[in-house]
């Protein structure tokens, strides 16, 4: 689980592999149509599909001729749902910290 | 934003950070205090603070001999945000697959 998401994050950590998921999330493609909009070698688009695929975050079809890319979106999830428990333990910490501030209130009313 | 969002990744790819993450979460800490939980040297959870120090998600107190690091939860928003943009357009691919299948079974109906 904590690789899966050394691997997610890592994935995400680059530009070229933001947009080819950003791409994919429309629908599959070819490794061709994924770096039509890039100044990129295939070999270079390659090398960060490969990086995706191993993160799970896409699939390759089994045509040798054409491989299509399709997004796989699972190891999103426990990427988004790491860092909403971040913000959340943040957000409940002020609660926390307002609740306290309540009762110092409530005990100078009653003093 | 691009490269926050390279730096905020990155900072996220790793096990030893997200803990740091977690507990500064709760509250602010010493670096020894974050150190504590990790069979780690204090040079070594210094580099990691540093990471996560220039990508925006942690400040440093500027007491000299007691720099208490503190959570900075701002470039989340925009990590969360890109995720979310990832499953939605992932989520309306599959929408306007269902309006094309209703259109056909429409056109169907009305043969």
């Amino acid at each position: 689980m904590s690789q899966n998401l050394d691997a997610t994050f890592a994935a995400l950590a680059d530009p070229t592999r933001r947009a080819i998921l950003a791409r994919l999330a429309k629908g599959e493609a070819s490794v061709t149509e994924l770096a039509e909009p890039f100044d990129m070698s295939l070999p270079a688009i390659s090398k960060h599909l490969k990086v995706l695929e191993r993160a799970g975050l896409i699939i390759r079809g089994r045509d040798a001729q054409f491989r299509p890319c399709k997004l796989d979106p699972r190891p999103l999830d426990a990427a988004a749902d790491l860092i909403e428990k971040f913000r959340r333990a943040w957000e409940e910490r002020f609660d926390r910290l307002d609740d306290y501030l309540k009762t110092l209130q409530h005990k100078d009313k009653n003093k």
